[in-house]
């Protein structure tokens, strides 16, 4: 990282920059409209007063500021925008293409899972839209590829992590986990296929504590904090 | 983003920006020393000639450039610095904690697995050494802490994808990457659990040719193409 390579780096002597953006994708269930699944999942997205992409809606998002970290800066602007609060973002990935945006903009890109009490707890601003990332198209930028990308690490993440139980309350049943895999996935899954490889897993761990309900009561079970803990990895908070 | 907030973003107003680069974590397999495994895991680093950091070793990276995504970069930078051309690259995570260099930089790492013949082909610069990871401390920048990184990745990734197979040749044996697999993981595997694990996951596809040698003849396997394409995820190589 020599002088002459900053010359040639982030400022080409001519006084462009490469500016740094933040950006964030939510994901959180919404009652199903259609009666093959119980949840659909959804995302907010913020409509652009002005050019570029005036009037088409945007992840939530902004610039980076010199005195703050990523993902304190994902965390201010998904605030800014939305009104959102996730207890913790998670580094998606950093787009960069050089034809992304009108002017060179590389956005760092941050995700969370919110529960559906999360979301319901304060009001949507007007220019804020929470849709189905079912054939969610024409968003502004490169963000309909960022969306898919996020999906496909969401739907990636099911196989191998405990990432479902972020839609889920403290204590939940495995109809409940089930449910969220069949949303995230968009298929139905055999329950009894379901429950051994999730038992197998060790990721969640079964309390004494039952349902009741109008069926039969159907146990609680609880995340195991020992594997959702080892997925982040040996990163600092204040690394992102 | 808007206008101002280009002003609030990444010009204070005092013409102060926030700088892009790029780094780029190197695995490698070396014989290994120690007679409990065969392999080590080495990596390049490059001297740094000046400040910041002077006479530290450091990941191999340089300035994003305007007209270049950040793979491009990436890959551009480790040939400049290490003469080092992997096929693939990816992107490994955004390093942006405020105080990790004296001016602001935020820090794209891009990450490889490189085979043997491929680190021997070309004479190493004189200013890059290759060091094994076990107990690599002292590097410049926050680059201890990316190096420990990027090894959990590594690590995690060996249990549900065919990362191991990127330090072996085209055909190899179940030993052979077994032999990857104790050298990533530190630790001895059993050879029949091994054998068990991989065979089921489908990450590799057994061959009807056999290497012979001092011993029976062991047979031949290839890495599962279905398995390895579906790691990239759906992002377009130009999106990196």
């Amino acid at each position: 990282m020599t002088q002459s390579s900053v010359a040639l780096g982030n400022d080409n002597g001519n006084g462009n920059v490469i500016r740094l953006a933040v950006s964030t994708v939510i994901f959180a269930l919404r009652p199903a409209k259609h009666p093959s699944k119980k949840w659909d999942i959804v995302m907010p997205v913020v409509l652009r007063t002005r050019d570029p992409h005036e009037g088409k809606w945007a992840l939530p998002g902004g610039w980076l500021r010199e005195d703050e970290g990523l993902a304190a800066a994902a965390s201010r602007t998904l605030a800014e925008t939305t009104g959102l609060h996730p207890a913790y973002l998670e580094q998606l990935y950093a787009f960069g293409a050089v034809d992304r945006s009108p002017t060179r903009v590389v956005s760092v890109l941050y995700w969370a899972l919110l529960r559906a009490d999360a979301v319901q707890q304060r009001a949507t601003p007007e220019n804020v839209e929470w849709f189905s990332v079912d054939g969610l198209w024409g968003l502004a930028f490169d963000h309909d590829e960022i969306v898919q990308y996020a999906l496909w690490r969401l739907q990636n993440k099911l196989d191998y992590s405990g990432i479902a139980q972020g839609f889920l309350p403290e204590l939940f049943t495995l109809s409940d986990l089930r449910e969220v895999h069949e949303a995230v996935l968009n298929k139905p899954l055999d329950p009894a296929n379901f429950r051994r490889q999730v038992e197998g897993s060790g990721e969640i761990v079964p309390t004494d504590q039952f349902r009741k309900g109008s069926h039969r009561p159907a146990r609680l079970y609880r995340t195991n904090s020992e594997v959702a803990l080892a997925s982040h990895g040996p990163l600092k908070p204040d690394t992102q």
